[in-house]
């Protein structure tokens, strides 16, 4: 990461198929919120170049040394959605980017969180990013003609870790309950084990009650409106993050309105949660892209470098913009463009 | 099974907690509807005795010899909900009743129906149920103080019968979509190899649309109103079965208002989908358990064994006892209780 102590820098990485189109409107909003910093030098917007597709395709790496050693020359970085290509076009095994960076920086903990007002709703998951499912993605065998095998490994550094995240998220916060999710009657060893682990570190915090759940009765819960305003702090395997974060996002109102924190110790990456959409694009429709998501990574990646007042400012700006335009913000023909969206969010800064 | 062709055998097998209440009512209603054939001796009911999670304590078994050769006996079950001993319990390593069964009668169709009339949605899952993450569920490895492994396994032979269950299904109902759900991008190997034979499986059925989905998007797809009533009928492995079959009943209503049927090639077991409730029983409420499910999966056992007509009988008479009852059918104290409710279902057969 930054060597210089005294200016943070923060790059900004725009992706594949809608990617850029979005990341550009978000680096004048940046520009826009993050002006007094940028005048004064304390901090520096860095677009990294080069992080297509083609580019991964032609260099035969998941991320390419170059742009590797671009984003490791900043604190935090932006991302946009990436494309993962499918085996057809993929001689060169190109891996899903943000797994491949999740596991490089070591980001162990994704962050999502999930809100609505109206419904008393304030949901935050923390999901284990880097171990689970995802840990030998490629390394499971397939003995032709009869049986296929995918490994799911999780260890007790990696556990104790995410689960402190959420415990410490939740006293920091005020949060008075932590839902452990699992599915440790079936997966007995790892999520038994991760069960276990977190009921340990639980015992650390006792001004916050813990729960646990298995993985298919909390996605009912999630759409039971009797129940669900209940739950605040999640934390969960890999791949039960990925399924219930999901669900959550679109209950709140599409997998394109969260954003998403990937935090380890020495860097983060804030990302849109929605996919490159490259049918927009093929459709010519790539202005009418929805910055929603990439916007609130932004919000989380101001507050995670300490600027709260940014991070408050813009956070007030989308929400301002969201009312302004209602059912106009689509992110398809007919709705606003991309531009004309963040224009009002930056008359609202 | 039943050796006797002439004469159909179905058994009973009530379960724990809650199970005795609701079984005895649904057999009340077993015995209304099918009053004629009991009565010419081609069919017999057989209530299992000795299902009880004591007896399996006991035995040190989780289904008993003398239950396994009881149900044995039986060309279908209906079963209610059991209880797996937690660990401090559990010194005689008894497992998943419902997976033991699965396992045992080698019932390798999961089949949840879930229906919401006034939104247009059909849906019918068909959850592969006896691979993937619950095939050697007790077989993980947790190295102390380290790593902790458990396994996914498929088998070519596992996925090609639950995929043509699902086309067949299809094709003999009419339905025009089938949507394969895993996540073959991380599980290379057996998602990957499930979504494929899927694919093969799909070209012999050429008027049938297929699409494929990733499970954290199938999961959001469910709760986005736009789009779900599109989907007709799922192919999924295990462990995502599980998880997309409890969100859809309780979109539907509860994860207690649907049925499941598990089917093999020889035998099929019907059960209520949700738990044994023992602290409903420790609460002096268990008068007031809801039968639905177990009724639910009376209509799809009846329908399974060509009693169409009883099978729709049974099944107006829930709708009209539902209609009737309306926001009385709690499941709580205040509501109907468990008989009042089955008997308004027989006086409307
Ligand atoms: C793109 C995919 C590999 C990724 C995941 O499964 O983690 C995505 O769904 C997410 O949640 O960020
Ligand atoms: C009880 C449990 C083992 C079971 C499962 O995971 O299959 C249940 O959730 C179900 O869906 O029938």
């Amino acid at each position: 990461p930054n060597s210089n102590r005294d200016k943070v820098i923060i790059g900004t990485a725009a992706g594949d198929g809608i990617g850029p189109i979005i990341m550009t409107e978000a680096e004048k909003v940046l520009e826009a919120v993050l002006r007094d910093r940028l005048a004064s030098g304390s901090l520096v917007l860095k677009p990294i170049e080069g992080f297509t597709l083609e580019n991964r395709l032609a260099a035969g790496k998941t991320v390419p040394d170059s742009v590797m050693a671009a984003m490791s020359e900043c604190d935090v970085l932006l991302k946009g959605p990436t494309t993962t290509p499918n085996a057809a076009m993929n001689t060169a095994n190109i891996e899903s980017a943000n797994v491949y960076l999740r596991k490089s920086f070591d980001l162990f903990a994704n962050v999502r969180p999930v809100a609505i007002p109206e419904e008393g709703i304030d949901w935050t998951f923390f999901r284990e990013n880097t171990e689970g499912e995802y840990a030998l993605g490629s390394k499971g065998e397939y003995i032709t003609g009869e049986l296929a095998v995918d490994f799911k490994v999780t260890t007790d550094e990696g556990t104790e870790r995410i689960a402190r995240a959420a415990y410490e998220y939740a006293r920091a916060n005020g949060k008075k309950r932590v839902s452990i999710v699992t599915k440790a009657n079936i997966m007995k060893k790892t999520d038994g084990n991760f069960l276990n682990i977190c009921r340990e570190v639980a015992k650390e915090y006792p001004e916050i009650e813990t729960d646990s759940w298995f993985i298919d009765i909390m996605a009912a819960n999630l759409v039971n409106k009797d129940i669900r305003n209940n739950f605040q702090v999640f934390v969960l395997p890999n791949l039960y993050g990925d399924i219930i974060t999901d669900e959550a996002a679109q209950i709140q109102g599409g997998v394109g309105t969260a954003g998403s924190a990937n935090i380890g110790r020495n860097y983060a990456i804030f990302e849109a949660i929605h996919g490159s959409a490259p049918r927009m694009i093929e459709e010519g429709l790539g202005e009418y892209a929805n910055p929603s998501s990439l916007l609130k990574a932004a919000v989380m990646m101001l507050s995670h470098v300490g600027y709260r007042d940014e991070s408050k400012r813009l956070e007030d700006a989308l929400e301002a913009a969201d009312k302004e335009l209602g059912p106009r913000m689509t992110g398809m023909a007919g709705g606003a463009t991309c531009r004309e969206y963040t224009e009002l969010v930056m008359s609202r800064l």
